[in-house]
């Protein structure tokens, strides 16, 4: 019966292994996407865009790049939907576009796509399937199973992945949440009873990796709501937060209701997430408590609440408007109290304080701290599911660089062999056996941006470009030259960006000058290569604008044949 | 010897009066500058510049806009500064140029001052007293006191500024520091003994109003270091903090001599504070403790220690170009350990993140906790400093409005009523007599932007091309026209930061064929005038691309005469 060294080492080598590929998501906050391929079978996690970074230059978003799922299509299954946030959704009308398969949810999120689908046109051309907690979806060799989580959005959803190489969890955006204001808390049972069976590897949010602690509940907040109605009796409240916390707004609609304040909702966003959370039953909002904004003046400014969008400062944002004066239908009055329940996303912290500066100066008290509570897991629920789940291999998520290696430490510290931890990158093919896991491959990755229509057109150059304009502007020569090459109009010049040119004369005039002079040689010199004398052109403006004005405006010759 | 009332009120309405004018910093962080005038006699308070908000596209700086003072410059008396950092020195260099007045500060701020025009030529040209604390300058009816205070820069100053009217007290910016790592503590007793005399005004640093508590002294921040050394004697140890931080420096210096590590010292701003303080005797490095970096290779890494700029995720300063792989002469090595001693400031946060994901990419180990501590006053030690000096009236200096406001709610709860609190902006003009106080006009004020060798050149109208182009590009259409009003060449179209001009033929061909057409249009209805033409053009251009791209270009036609 037994077998010769050799035939276990093949036995050995055999045994199965699935692949996990991260498409986005490693190297920021945002973009979620991952995929997983057993043999012929591919599924697909979450389909998220990102925000542009300052950098990228009149982009309005950015999406992941899917060629690898593309040259892949046939195999591809279908995309499982974690929750409604726009960066696990976002992408979804544009990927669906160019693989149209099959997309699994719980229901809010659906409702949440659905929405989206439709600004997009094509709501009836995608496949959607509606799928409940503890249900399990067959996808080729993949098995999906829905867990239920907590996060700041309702119906959030952790997956147990099983594939013939073993199970993998991934836990999507989570916390635990053992009050929760709408729906039961996690079902930390069904994450024990998966880690009991042996999890191959565990997939989990690192958002909070570097934060001690556990992130209180979301009902903490109704409490601090509670208390500042009691406090403000006498002045009409404005409470910012996510248009997509349904939770949160309900909390404000209870705490309304308590003290008799009848409701606004303000900002497009939040009244079409509010739509569906009350069309779906996820938000109960008793009767006569929501009125129009029209019908704010029928009622003493301290019996109404004003919820509205504009948390992180965004300056098209009804909030923003209301601070700076420019909503048509509702100023902030002197002893307003606005409240962000809200914490600034990083990178919007200043357009935040300037918001909070517009409503001092209107004379508003502004409240932001102890209104708001993250909805990610921070150390302490982390080590939680790593202790239920018991993985063999940790692959943390959702994160930059710090928060992965953080919920590293982690993982390390609660006895996970340092080997079996792998902060990879999107585009890493992590391939995962009960023998061995390593990075065998990588598929091409990236950020497609998304500027008006266009989905890709705005690459590198054209950022280069606007870039450049923007720092310093563009200043271009127009000459116009005879087929025999002599100049029969101009050196003209214009700039854009670059210095007030009313006040710049003399520099424009030199400039012209120069332009001339260096045609002129080129001529003499019998240059009558165009791109010559524009090269030579570019070269002598860019000294003389560096050595007058220090700047480096984008110089463009332009020669035009008349014949 | 008693006198009617009429006489009361005639004597009380000539109670002498001292105006109070903010020229910036009441809008901000950054840009402080006050003017004080009594009769004949303006004084000067700091004269900092800002740096660019995210919207000021290409600007370098921002410096105030002193059409005041130069209107008054034969009654302006001198300029007194608070303390070294730029938001309070950083425009002398231009502001001196306008307005060649005398400069008093203490001796680290002058030697920094020098540092600062010899940059700009101008080390000679200025009149400079370095002043003690506790001397009195004479300034035409004014006399300004220096005072002890305690910063994260040596040698802060407070000023009592007195003047007929009655005593003003500016805290500059400050701290209470018990136990500071350089000189003495904040003279405490001399702020108490001018309130015991009367104070008139106090205009008090708001910059942490809004926190609670005291700020730990700056020698706490030692001790951790100290801790971090012994705990990792096997690596090598990069230190990020701002280069005017002395007693920071010294404290790394402090713990790399206790536990036998040489210091190399990176970054040009860095390099300059440490010689011109050890110079002056407010920073003690031991003999062979520093070291060039050339010779870090003849240590062992765990016997180094390397102080860097970049602590605000600078992309130009070492440690961006460390983390990035750009060093000329330092490489991030796996297992070195870089502390963050510094807290990211209000907009940079994403710029440190991105430094510190790469460092941990490369392998590094990072910390950020505890290794700070702000230079500014908490609560509490606001509260000490308005109970010392007990002023009539309160006027918040140095922050945003909500920081302002912060401080006005204290001074509030301390007692001061609240007509006697002034919450003003720059450019108001608050008299103040011992009968009252108000605003009683306004001064020209605003930004002035520094791009290059211009200074001021950089407006609204540059700026807002500028916006133009970084969100969209710019697309130009040249045609030549002969003198009959025939077109002989173009259009042309060439565009820059729009569309990526490879893929895009159809959309630029069509655009080319619309401009001749409406320019066919125009001729054939005998309109003439080029500027209508041009306007005809655009306006149909940027509804075709709108249509097209959902984008707006800027557009520009050039029309040439060919003769």
């Amino acid at each position: 019966m037994s077998k010769t060294e050799e035939e276990v080492k093949v036995t050995e080598e055999r045994k199965p292994s699935v692949k996990v590929i991260p498409l986005g998501g490693l190297e920021q906050i945002g973009m979620n996407i991952t995929a997983f391929e057993y043999g012929d079978s591919i599924i697909v996690v979450d389909c998220g865009l990102a925000f542009p970074e300052d950098d990228m230059l009149g982009v309005d978003l950015v999406i992941p790049d899917i060629t690898y799922l593309k040259d892949n299509a046939d195999r591809v299954k279908g995309i499982l939907i974690t929750h409604g946030h726009e960066d696990h959704i976002g992408a979804l009308p544009y990927i669906l576009k160019q693989l149209p398969v099959p997309v699994y949810a719980t229901k809010l999120t659906m409702g949440i796509i659905d929405n989206k689908l439709a600004e997009h046109g094509i709501e009836n051309l995608v496949r959607k399937k509606v799928v409940n907690f503890g249900q399990h979806i067959n996808l080729g060799q993949f098995r999906v199973e829905f867990i239920r989580t907590n996060h700041s959005i309702a119906d959030a959803a952790a997956f147990a992945i099983y594939s013939p190489a073993g199970v993998i969890v991934h836990t999507g955006d989570f916390k635990v949440d053992y009050t929760p204001v709408y729906g039961d808390s996690i079902d930390l049972q069904r994450f024990a009873q998966i880690g009991k069976n042996g999890v191959l590897a565990l997939m989990c949010d690192s958002t909070n990796a570097e934060r001690p602690g556990f992130t209180p509940s979301e009902s903490t907040v109704g409490e601090t709501f509670d208390k500042i109605f009691s406090e403000h009796m006498k002045t009409r409240i404005i409470i910012a937060t996510f248009a997509s916390n349904v939770d949160r707004v309900q909390q404000i609609i209870n705490s309304a209701d308590k003290y008799g304040r009848k409701v606004v909702v303000e900002g497009r966003s939040m009244v079409g997430i509010i739509e569906t959370a009350q069309k779906l039953g996820y938000l109960k909002i008793p009767d006569n408590t929501l009125i129009e904004t029209e019908q704010l003046s029928n009622y003493p400014a301290e019996k109404t609440v004003i919820i509205t969008t504009g948390s992180q400062g965004e300056s098209v944002a009804a909030l923003s408007r209301m601070a700076c004066g420019t909503h048509r239908k509702i100023s902030i009055k002197p002893r307003d109290t606005v409240i962000f329940s809200s914490h600034p996303i990083p990178g919007n912290e200043k357009a935040v304080s300037k918001v909070m500066n517009e409503l001092y100066g209107q004379g508003a008290d502004v409240i932001f701290q102890d209104t708001h509570v993250s909805g990610h897991a921070c150390q302490e629920e982390i080590k939680l599911i790593y202790s239920l789940v018991q993985p063999k291999y940790a692959i943390p998520v959702h994160g930059e660089m710090r928060h992965l290696k953080a919920q590293a430490r982690l993982a390390e510290n609660l006895g996970i062999d340092r080997k079996n931890i792998f902060v990879i990158q999107s585009g890493d093919v992590l391939e995962l056996s009960e023998d061995r896991a390593r990075v065998t491959g990588k598929v091409p990755v990236g950020n497609i941006f998304v500027d008006g229509l266009g989905v890709g057109d705005v690459g590198n150059v054209v950022l280069r470009d606007r870039q450049h304009l923007a720092e310093d502007g563009i200043f271009i020569v127009v000459v116009a030259m005879d087929g025999e090459g002599r100049i029969v109009s101009g050196p003209d010049v214009v700039s854009r960006g670059f210095v007030y040119v009313r006040e710049s004369d003399e520099l424009l005039d030199e400039a012209r000058e120069i332009s001339g002079e260096v045609l002129n040689r080129c001529l003499e010199r019998g240059i009558e290569d165009w791109n010559r004398m524009k090269n030579a052109m570019k070269e002598e403006l860019s000294d003389f604008f560096w050595k007058k004005t220090r700047r480096r405006p984008m110089i463009l010759p332009i020669i035009m044949e008349v014949s």
